[in-house]
């Protein structure tokens, strides 16, 4: 099976305690598909500029990630600056370039035509909602914001939330989003504007999905576990590679069954719990199968009692 | 098997967003108690004033809780005003009254020595050693404190934890009193101080167990989920409830193996989550064994992949 992501492809300034880089490759779209090409066929449907060339393309092509939606324009790809020197659990942006985003318009390849499952990556919420209406016969949709897009562009929004299955947002999110302090309250009216299945992120605490029903019913709730790390070297990308493993391992799966949403939550964390032991998407590129299965078991082992 | 408990009976006006009350019965060893005593026997230490009469004693006669180490003197018990209207996850302390608590100097009952189990609630960390020293052959000593004692009574505190076995305290108690932002670091440099057991709440994200070894092992770590509620009434008394869910169910235990302490944590979660669904100690006074192991499966449900 495969997914179709649209996102960033992009660069980022990142400073952390535990160090600084210079214009590395990110981008949401790319943390997504690196985390989800361990479970499935990717497609990645973004812009970029002239300062992407055949080294960043090779990031994407040793994964077997598909590029040919990836649309190559003049100028220079966006950029974004940011810090967790304050609190690694929360970025300061210090500056974004949208670049060759500001005039994009998703054109999907006829290749990525027959993908069952498509993955809305933190863009513009009119851009998300072009791609959904030209894949019309996708199987699962599922997709992330931010609060700049719920506080700014919240018409927007609420249209491109109708068109989704899944939401993967934040706990500040969800309370912004569904107007309520409470998770629970908040969570309700969240799923309320569409998504019938919902996962807030937890940053170090890991990630809780609701899926309709009552609060107490554990049926409708499931939480998984996020790895305590002794060090969180760079947290950018880690909700990103999240919503890889967890959409990724669910794009593998024949049949979607409780117990695949759950294993796929337990995937979620360990590809977030990967992304943040390294800069950038330093780690992402060197792990095997081998080790999100073995961090998997090491996940059960953490929160099964027996 | 029983537990002694030595730490504060008071009453407590809070305000949180749910409503108010006023001089309600409560105290960390209240709270412990009642939790506790679903699992085990419990023998209290504490001092309380004239204010305490037969109508606050038949809470405890209520649970079997024996009340012959309650010191009654002249003069009022202490006192505790907090607001939870800012924020449901931490108190903002309006007002502190010691009253008897300023000369209490805890005397255990002969009826208490043969108690294999001692729990220090949060009290001045003098208070808790004098305790510890005339219980010199208890099986298990546990025990909790705050930021106060961590930031203005350091020594003291210091001398105490090296009496311990086991460390109940939050977040930011752990970050304070191991001195890093880092919570797997700043664990392992908390067990170093005395404790082999750590567990760290995390509020309405559950808790973890640190026990030594390296922070990447689950054998040395496990991670109870809290149960995400609709409605927090009043979150007074969820940490303490947690620690007698906790320490209740291991002094219920013939053997100490890995897997008493896993149960142990989700009983922990499962007597904190009951105490915010009423004010005060209401839903503990009402509650039932049958529904706590009710709960039990549900948060079993909750984070089980199979």
């Amino acid at each position: 099976m495969a997914i179709t992501v649209v996102g960033s492809v992009a660069y980022d300034t990142v400073e952390t305690p535990s160090g600084r880089y210079e214009r590395k490759l990110a981008g949401a779209a790319t943390y997504f598909s690196l985390a989800a090409s361990f479970f499935c066929d990717v497609r990645v449907i973004a812009v970029v500029g002239e300062d992407f060339g055949p080294e960043q393309e090779s990031v994407f092509k040793a994964r077997n990630i598909d590029t040919r939606g990836i649309e190559h324009t003049a100028g220079k790809s966006f950029f974004w600056e940011g810090s967790y020197l304050e609190n690694l659990n929360e970025a300061q942006t210090r500056n974004t370039e949208l670049n060759v985003f500001a005039s994009f318009n998703p054109q999907i390849p006829d290749a990525y035509r027959d993908s069952e499952f498509l993955f809305l990556a933190n863009i513009d919420p009119v851009l998300q909602r072009r791609v959904r209406e030209q894949m019309p016969d996708v199987k699962l949709v599922a997709g992330d914001t931010m609060n700049y897009w719920i506080n700014d562009h919240r018409p927007a929004l609420l249209e491109m939330l109708r068109g989704l299955d899944m939401l993967l947002i934040n706990d500040t999110e969800t309370r912004v989003l569904g107007g309520d302090t409470n998770l629970v309250r908040a969570a309700r009216k969240v799923m309320s504007l569409g998504p019938r299945f919902l996962v807030v992120k937890h940053g170090e605490y890991g990630a809780t999905l609701f899926h309709g029903g009552s609060q107490n019913s554990a049926e409708h709730t499931f939480r998984a576990p996020a790895l305590p790390l002794e060090e969180v070297v760079d947290p950018t990308g880690a909700g990103d590679s999240f919503a890889g493993g967890f959409f990724g391992y669910i794009a593998s799966q024949k049949q979607l069954t409780p117990a695949t949403f759950r294993r796929a939550m337990f995937f979620g964390s360990v590809m977030g719990s990967f992304a943040c032991e390294r800069f950038g998407t330093e780690r992402l590129q060197e792990i095997s199968r081998a080790q999100i299965d073995e961090r998997f078991n090491l996940f059960r082992e953490l929160t099964h009692l027996d």
